[in-house]
């Protein structure tokens, strides 16, 4: 008799051993029909892997990660017959899974691959997939296994086993195609109904530049035409978006090799963006009670010992500074919390005092490997909108409960409407994991929760998640294109105070520990606007526009009215310009357009002749001739419905 | 027959040999009245020195630093005669005078001074000077010296003996006092009138902590007793004003050993300060065509190497950053303008695009050792108002006159109504000195010179002063105290653009190099402030005040009105606080008073009921019972008196 423990804690009992798919079909056929992966006691099996012990059963669909990485997983295979048969003679490598796709390494002889053949390998991998083939696993002693590949004179796979522990080695069969593999695959090769081929690349044999250059084939499958489509129409419409692109296009910043990768250069519109974010979000901080604050760059090594920093970061990252006659170290701040603890430390305070909310747009600097390096969102230099909360526990609550509000707040004024939270606690089973005493532990847990309940979010507790020094939540934000992006993250801190020995005099005249948050709801200001960019597709809320409005006059004969127009528009604080280049109408729109420029306003005899103006959103649609009174009102009222007064 | 030749280039022709005041009575006898020092051929004389050849003189008055310093130089003499005759055994070692006095360091034996002895010193002083004793320099052999002070069991002046070089040495003489001397005296004591001992301080013999300690006493002294009154004056309201001790009452800034030296952490207020200052200069800037932009705090050394800042900077700064994996090395940016030049080369640019003018709030790092640390003034980091203005050699005229103007408008809103201008030229006898061709430099030397005459500056030109790189024209501010402080420089480079190989297309299609300006009205935002607050003693103008209103109830029964009141002020864009602590309406008019805040409004059951405020300024200026509207328009009107908006 065998116990299957199921994901949900139930249990079925068995008789004798059976397969992965009895067990599925034991729970239901409908949702046998859907599992096409799954894992027994944390390792990865075939759904017709025989179960003969008692265990725990993780059963996969496609709609889970591990279901989609089985399923790529085994259409590289039929990638890899495909290439068998469409080029004689090659030699596999490896053809691992990847994030949205697959891809095999391939020595291909005197052959090669280019996209026009793509279609054609695309072609065989269906007609093979077609064939409903089941993927049987198969041990082969090590001997076999080699034996097998030198006869086919394939020297990486023969150095892929001969690098493999003794013992049993597995292939997996499929058709006629038999491939050296550790399993994990899907029933049958029908499943398989969309195939792409996204690029070839060279690749050196194991990384290793010093070997040779074999072919890599990248490709990606689906369980239905559809959802290929809906993949490379959302690739198409992402690529049209990357930040990297628009940034450019927009001119919002740069980067140069001389003054090294990963730091980026904001150029004039980008910095007024950049300037135009942290005013928003100033106002809305002062309203809340924060206090800005400004700190250097660099602190002395000892401030990151004490903060703990140093041992967490130091020899990963920029390595210490040191100065010519005095020996002193100093190091870029990777943080803005130590130089905010030291501040609290100017003090003396007494609860009366509290809470105190430093908040600073503070660069910082991070050592990240050059390959690791992308556009705005992964750099080695960024400005957190950073703020540190010093409270009392019994302020904890309010406090957590005005972050939020603060963060949904920043969300709503820049269109990010879809969201979830994950609050993180405590792994009750290992309570010396953490810091802080217990109390307050379970006392800033029950805050966040209840917080996170009251401002009615949706989410998640995840158990085990919380820091070392305290329990937070973070959000997820759905861009336009679906994907998912961390944003605003609120942590509760009781490991910094400690360092820094930071105190208050509380009521009963004693001295006691503040709680530190730490907050930022925009994250990093680079970041940020690399994902708003992505996110809008640089159609910002008409409030962040760097151009609100273009004037464009029919001829020179009314450029003076068009200055006119201009004119009237800044005074009622639109940010306009105009274009008066010597080009035609249908040119300046265009580039209007490339630009983003949400509102086109055009004027010539007629508007003139009638006070007017003719207006033309960003995209086409057309607002007609009005006056430039009614415009600004229609420019207020956008503006309005967007950007609201925060009520913190 | 000799020639004198004077600096106004006049020759004096002389029969035979005749004194330096013999010269000045020449000139004429009130002149000669006032002369007590000269400098012949480049070198320190005495107004009773024989002039035996032919040779440049140059006559000193008080008013001259030369004079001040051989009048104060004297005066140690007479301290030293004075000390010798109160502490008999006292031993000698030096007495130089440096800036607003003199010191001399001597070896009292078992016998000490205090501050209570100043008196009898400074008696003594006076005593001996109204002797109307002459100062007369005498020649005297090594050996002879030598032989003197070691009858007097004097080793410190036989050790500056044996330092000096084979030949021959002079003592000064005047009364019964000799002193080993190189010269550079008054005519006699008598014109010495006020004296003040300043204080006294150990002082290691030559600065070496090895040798003995020695006491120093630090004194000054002045033609009159009214001149000298004055001085301590001066320096009494200068502590008051020290902007250490303001800005730690004021709650600006702070300094944290854990941090750093040099190294200010702004506090709420101060950094509110500086974000005022900084929207303030914007807003003029945006004004004036500059847009804002934004760069990292560090770059690649190559970036600095290509600037010549690290062959500048390098050695003695802070020591370049590395990576762990890369091999990459960074710098602390020591100045803004290679980033500005990489912004610029992210171009191309036609003659049409100029003049791009790039603005940053930039923070910088510079190793200052610490002993020269202080306060704000001189710190490890700090903020430049920078910018960088790429420009055609056309447009430099008309650009350095728009930047005066800003200067002009920035030193104008801000208090700031004496100061004088440079202007730094080349030295036409050493053309090689100086990079860029002869033509740019003509034209910019005249454009700067034309510039200044427009705006009717107080200027003066040097010749010689320039830099390598290009001419330039500083600006020096006059404080309240009279102390003269370099603010505000506008700087002409060809050097940058041809380093970074700047270009730009011409009307003529071909590429050139435009001309870059420097400058910045601040020149930093931690000196600025720090010479703002000791200028303004922290009573900044009313625009700039962190706080304008404080708002004081009589009792609790008017905290609601005063309540309402602080909303009205709010309402009106004025910042105002109030102050409900249980405390006397005495002490907290004191503490507002402290605090600089400018206006007092207190309220009670009067101003309740006729629903008015009563108002005082701060010193203790009475204003009344009035509205708050009109209290308001009278804030409204006193701000826009020095706060215009910028016409540049």
């Amino acid at each position: 008799m065998i116990k299957i423990t199921l994901p949900d804690g139930s249990v079925r009992e068995y008789d004798s051993s059976l397969t992965v798919m009895d067990v599925a079909k034991d729970i239901s056929e409908g949702f046998a029909r859907n599992v096409i992966s799954a894992k027994f006691n944390e390792t990865i099996v075939e759904t017709s892997t025989e179960l003969t012990t008692d265990g725990n059963l993780v059963l996969f669909t496609w709609r889970d990660d591990d279901g989609k990485k089985a399923f790529r997983h085994s259409t590289s295979h039929v990638l890899a017959q495909a290439l068998e048969e469409l080029y004689p003679g090659v030699k596999l490598s490896i053809g691992p899974a990847i994030d949205n796709g697959f891809y095999y390494d391939v020595d291909l002889g005197d052959q090669s691959i280019s996209e026009k053949d793509f279609k054609s390998i695309e072609d065989k991998m269906l007609e093979i997939a077609r064939g409903k083939h089941e993927f049987k696993m198969r041990s082969v002693s090590k001997d076999d296994a080699l034996a097998k590949y030198k006869e086919e004179g394939n020297e990486y796979k023969v150095e892929l086993i001969e690098n493999l522990e003794d013992g049993t080695i597995t292939f997996c069969d499929h058709d006629t195609f038999t491939d050296l593999c550790r399993g994990g695959h899907i029933p049958n090769t029908g499943l398989i109904k969309a195939v792409k081929i996204m690029s070839v690349a060279g690749a050196y044999w194991r990384g290793d530049e010093n070997n040779k250059q074999l072919t890599r084939v990248y490709g990606t499958s689906f369980p239905k035409q559809k959802e290929l489509k809906e993949y490379l129409e959302l690739l198409e419409e992402a690529k049209k978006r990357d930040h990297r692109k628009l940034g450019k296009e927009l001119e919002f910043f740069t980067f140069s090799q001389k003054v090294g990768q990963g730091l980026p250069l904001w150029l004039p519109k980008g910095a007024a963006l950049r300037e135009r974010l942290e005013q928003f979000l100033k106002k809305a901080q002062k309203k809340a009670g924060y206090e800005m604050v400004v700190t250097p760059h660099i602190g002395q090594k000892e401030l990151y010992v004490t903060s703990g920093h140093y041992a967490k970061y130091g020899e990963d990252s920029f390595q210490p500074i040191n100065t010519p006659a005095e020996g002193e170290e100093f190091l870029l701040k990777p943080m803005n919390c130590p130089h905010h603890c030291e501040i609290y430390n100017s003090g003396p305070w007494s609860y009366r005092d509290l809470p105190k909310r430093y908040a600073e747009f503070g660069t910082v600097y991070r050592y990240e490997q050059s390959g690791e390096l992308h556009g705005l969102t992964r750099v080695r230099g960024f400005t957190q909108d950073d703020a540190h909360i010093f409270c009392t526990p019994d302020q904890l609550d309010e406090e957590f409960k005005k972050v939020i509000d603060l963060v949904l707040y920043v969300f709503g004024s820049l269109g990010f409407e879809n969201f979830t939270a994950q609050v993180s606690v405590r792994d009750l089973d290992n309570p010396e994991k953490y810091i802080g005493d217990v109390e307050n532990w379970e006392k800033a847990e029950n805050a966040i929760i209840s917080a996170a309940k009251d401002k009615g979010l949706d989410y998640i507790v995840e158990t085990g998640e919380a820091a070392f020094y305290g329990p937070k939540l973070d959000f997820m934000v759905k861009d336009a294109l679906g994907r998912s992006w961390q944003l605003g993250t609120i942590q509760v801190d009781y490991n910094l105070p400690e360092r820094f020995d930071l105190e208050y005099k509380g009521s009963d005249n004693e001295m006691h520990r503040p709680i530190m948050i730490h907050r930022a709801p925009f994250g990093s200001m680079e970041r940020f606007i690399a994902i708003l960019l992505e996110h809008t597709a640089g159609n910002f809320p008409l409030w962040l526009m760097p151009e609100q409005v273009i004037v464009l006059s029919i001829s020179e004969k009314y450029e003076k009215y068009a200055e006119k127009v201009l004119n009237l528009l800044e005074n009622n604080e639109i940010r306009a310009l105009a274009d008066h280049r010597n080009e035609t109408m249908g040119k300046k729109i265009r580039e209007a357009e490339m630009k983003k420029i949400p509102y086109i306003v055009i004027v010539g005899e007629q508007e003139q002749n009638d006070n007017t103006i003719s207006v033309r959103k960003h995209g086409g649609e057309d607002v007609g001739a009005i006056s430039i009174e009614k415009f600004a009102e229609i420019i207020t009222e956008e503006i309005n419905r967007t950007l609201k007064p925060f009520n913190g």
